[in-house]
């Protein structure tokens, strides 16, 4: 039971459902669910050139499908913060480059520091891709925006455009129930309506 | 009851508590609101200009207190759907122009017309105050867009640069939980970072 709250969101009633439902449910479930677990843990990687859910080939390699597209803009790299949003961001169709996950944002208070971020694995992937924008959509929060600016820093001698996903009023969301930061920044950056 | 039932978000039970509030309370509280209302409906009116809530002065005429503030860019002006949005706009501080209330957006499949608009109330503020810029902070919905893209056209021939606010992901947002289209704007509309 104590493995089973530490999925996200569950918890200790969670966890008895859980643990219950599967006892009730009988042997071969558990089996199933158990030789399911194992195998994902065998064959699921995190891709070594982005960070995105790879299953490892023969070779033993981990490389996700998104890296494996040669049709995709290599010259276009957006960085995000964790799998969640590259898959949101994926799903959006508006991406044609690759992706960039850092696994974490700068959080000095909680002690992540700039030496955290795979700043290294990200030069290196923007020399070999010869990457032209870093598209940076890490979310629009006080850590997400350390990160840009960071990154924008970092990246400023490496001959590289970066650019900060827009950070406004959401599609079909109301003025009248917007916070005052989410409306100064739809108002800083407006842009020419194209005709 | 019934007249309380109009009220926005007031259904039967609540008309009903706030009229068995004003029984029990009695005598003053009632005429004491009654005179609030009917000096509501004599001292404010929309404000001549451009639609927000003004006090009626001497000589009769509405006129807002921003439209009143000298210290406001006359040159720039931004365009709202209702007085709610021109007030969360205005407490963003990050608008130093004057505003437009459209009173509606445009709505096809609701019977509104380009005709229902006050496009010629519009283009006098813009020529009375040599406006060099609107801003359309109508909401990011299919009629907020619309309503743009009419504007913009409408406004084409008349000397004005016309800018929209920008759409994406709010202050504090998460991108996993945002929607496609949301993203799909925030990756359309990003901008360089500046360092």
């Amino acid at each position: 039971m104590h493995l089973l709250q530490r999925l996200p969101g569950v918890g200790e009633k969670t966890a008895q459902r859980f643990g219950l439902f599967m006892v009730a449910e009988g042997g071969q479930m558990v089996i199933d669910l158990a030789e399911a677990l194992s195998a994902l843990g065998e064959t699921v990687r995190p891709c070594q050139y982005c960070g995105n859910l790879a299953e490892i080939d023969e070779e033993g390699a981990a490389v996700c499908s998104i890296c494996r597209d040669r049709n995709r803009d290599s010259a276009l790299l957006c960085v995000v913060a964790k799998v969640q949003d590259l898959l949101a961001v994926e799903s959006s169709g508006a991406m044609r480059g690759r992706y960039f996950v850092l696994g974490k944002l700068l959080a000095p208070l909680e002690g992540v520091g700039p030496d955290e971020l795979p700043l290294q694995g990200l030069l290196e992937r923007i020399a070999v891709d010869r990457v032209r924008e870093v598209i940076v959509a890490t979310p629009p929060s006080v850590d997400g925006e350390a990160t840009a600016l960071l990154l924008a820093r970092e990246l400023s001698a490496h001959n590289v455009a970066v650019s900060r996903i827009a950070s406004g009023v959401p599609h079909g969301g109301d003025l009248e129930f917007s916070d005052q930061i989410t409306l100064g920044r739809a108002i800083a950056g407006r842009r020419a309506i194209e005709l």
